[in-house]
């Protein structure tokens, strides 16, 4: 038996109550949270680890709910183009590009900023290689449910990507038997739509079908741009929400993704099937998808939780950025400086994460019982004091430099801001020849932004 | 006579033709650049600091051209609260309650997370003790043009903070025979005016008087809210920049901080005028002003730069994080993910900087004979790699973290994150124990978010 006792916290629980616990303690044996608040002395066995975070705030590990793996080599490659530019002469050939050892270096270097961000489980968007993406979650600790890119149908794909609805969903199916609930339970495999752009009406319902019978989730990009309604209107005869509605695949196991051109009828449809939502501010403004309606669905009680995207949309991976990027664009929109404040933020990337991971019995809030995924804040540094408001300083003030340690299924991840689990530098050495190597053989030319002479 | 080489760095110089110097080096003598891109061995002195920067990048110092140095202890004081409670409850009685002592380390905080973030210079927007603030400046080695918090009407103020507009005039003349040129240079003074709700005409005419014979600046709050216009138009018969055209309060040494509010006309008069502009995105969102039209300002050619504004309106002085909203927020609103490109940004935050400082004939870029103010940034980290195009980086990924070294006027004042110029673990808790004070005796009680449980 292992255990980790943090002591003299301040103790951000976000349980049923939103309890914080002042001057509180933890105790952690093996993957579980045993006692909170005031732990019995008599209950810590003489091995334990003891931490003292006095001065330091302890919180639930960040979720992540929509990021992609697979882009993290490509950081750099599309910034400030359009949608067609970015996706076809960009992240495309990029991805394309791709093969089992690049995939797990990008999921790996992925992985390891998210940890140092904070977070300790996340939801992949859908790669190529998921047997790369489950190798990388393996080794670094964390905690993921993932999927596959699964595209039947769609123009101006790279043609080895397109494959049949019941290929699409087989291949699948036997990642779901290989890696769900392995490395400890910390891997899901979940099914992949990816747009309704790249996918049938065919494989939409198959996949509702074996989603619901296996017990596992989808993840989806729904109404993302405004085209989007467009298209399925003319083509399928509805929008996108109202499509799905159709063919019977809105659900509590659906994660919606981006979500910005929804209307009140479609926002209620969500609430009415229990649909999750993923908000992602930054590549909401950075790939100008728009701003979604976030404060209408927090106000009509939708599970709306928070995501970066990929690397070539954002450009971090970093869960305390978004969050304060999540504070601050839906002021801005609504000239209301109360709405979406700080501690509903917290809430979006904690329990809402959990809720939308379909663990919400497990992770998203410090109770006893739950897995011990949580992360340590310290607040002492000169950009961030004074802490007069402290839930508003981890939102407003905060950023990744702050995450001190970060602790999934009781392991260490990172302590002291070093990461534990792999060694980061040789890691980023292998981040560089890679990305190097993939952009040469995608033939990406990026255009210098001012003129560049090399000095001999 | 003091040398420092800093060599194989990769060297984005700002200058006229924005040219990048690959591989290149830059020697520094005294407070002066001597030379870059290649540079003559023959040149550097055997004493000479040698600073090797393979793989980082070389960039002049970031200008932040709005801050308030004085608001610095008061960060979390108003988040998510309206305008006037903002100002009125919380602002207005935190500063009140200040003195020298309080002044001198919020100012000396403020400079030191500026100078983490890679700010040399900035443009502070008024504050009550100019005196702690020049000391501030003199004791981090950072440059500013500083200005006394001036107004002379308005209602709700503190009592004690109105004069007359000849005392508030002939104070600040004081402030300037004092402090002008003094720090070795670094540090101006400009003339003061608060906004337009606190400042007569004839104030206003005065201090245009007084600022062109002395040659010097201007920093002044214009078009920030809605509700300013609606004010101007009621109580002077027109909005607030119709009305200091009619006042010729316009010119080339006129700073327009936040400029939300404008019209096509009014964007065509500070073109002609020459006005300059300070653009501060994150104060636009939190504390809801809105969205300056600031894709058309730089269209039309004006001198747009970047500000942090202060504490309780950010939450954090870091023109890093500034820079990646700029980048975001005006692709969101307009739609178009091509306006304000990276290389704008970094143009924005530098040599624009220099221009609304009204010193660009000595900082803002790096150049033979300009002051040696300057930062290296360390891109080679997991949450900034690849860097498959390195301007794209600095201003979509990179944040303060990224921030090596910090050197103004010659002197470093960071060193591998390391501040050189105090003893920043003293600054720390000097500014816990004088936050505290003030806020109880200001008497703010900020409500508790979540409910807290005391563990005893």
């Amino acid at each position: 038996m292992k255990q980790i006792l943090i002591k003299n916290a301040y103790v951000v629980s976000m349980n049923e109550k939103r309890e914080i616990y002042n001057n509180g303690s933890i105790l952690i044996e093996n993957d579980l949270i045993k006692a909170i608040g005031k732990v019995d002395e008599k209950s810590i066995i003489d091995t334990a680890e003891i931490i003292d975070a006095k001065g330091k705030i302890v919180l639930p590990g960040l979720i992540n709910t929509h990021v992609h793996l697979s882009q993290q080599l490509g950081r750099g490659i599309a910034d400030d183009v359009d949608l067609l530019t970015w996706l076809r002469e960009r992240v495309w050939p990029y991805e394309s590009n791709f093969d089992y050892e690049s995939s797990l270096i990008s999921s790996t270097a992925c992985c390891v900023e998210m940890i140092k961000s904070g977070v300790t489980t996340f939801l992949e968007a859908g790669g190529q290689y998921v047997e790369a993406m489950a190798e990388a979650v393996k080794n670094t600790g964390i905690r993921a449910a993932l999927s596959k890119s699964v595209m039947d149908e769609g123009i101006g794909l790279p043609t080895n990507w397109i494959k049949t609805a019941d290929e699409e969903i087989q291949v699948q199916k036997e990642l779901f038997d290989k890696y769900n609930n392995t490395a400890d339970g910390r891997i899901k495999i979940w099914f992949g739509l990816r747009t309704i752009f790249n996918n049938s009406d065919d494989l939409i319902i198959k996949t509702k079908k074996i989603a619901d019978e296996l017990n596992t989730g989808i993840h989806m990009h729904i109404a993302e741009i405004a085209a989007e309604n467009d298209y399925v209107k003319t083509n399928r005869g509805n929008s996108t929400v109202e499509h799905l509605h159709k063919l019977g695949a809105l659900g509590p196991n659906l994660l919606a993704v981006h979500t910005v051109w929804l209307t009140d009828r479609e926002i209620d449809l969500f609430r009415l099937y229990d649909v999750k939502v993923s908000h992602n501010p930054a590549a909401a403004m950075k790939v100008v998808l728009g701003f979604a309606r976030i404060p209408e669905m927090l106000e009509k009680g939708l599970s709306v939780s928070i995501g970066t995207d990929g690397a070539p949309s954002n450009n971090r991976m970093d869960m305390m950025r978004e969050m304060y990027l999540t504070s601050l664009i839906h002021k801005g929109r609504t000239l209301n400086p109360k709405v979406v404040p700080a501690e509903q933020v917290l809430e979006m990337a904690t329990i809402n994460g959990a809720k939308c991971a379909l663990l919400e019995r497990e992770i998203g809030s410090l109770e006893v019982g739950k897995k011990a995924d949580l992360i340590i804040l310290n607040p002492n540094t000169i950009h961030s004091l004074p802490l007069h408001d402290p839930i508003a300083n981890i939102v407003y003030t905060m950023s990744s430099e702050n995450v001190e340690s970060t602790m999934c299924n009781g392991k260490w991840l990172m302590k002291n801001r070093e990461i534990l689990v792999l060694n980061e530098s040789n890691l980023i050495e292998q981040v560089k020849i890679k990305s190097e190597e993939i952009k040469t053989k995608a033939k990406i030319v990026l255009p210098n932004r001012f003129p560049v002479i090399d000095i001999i």
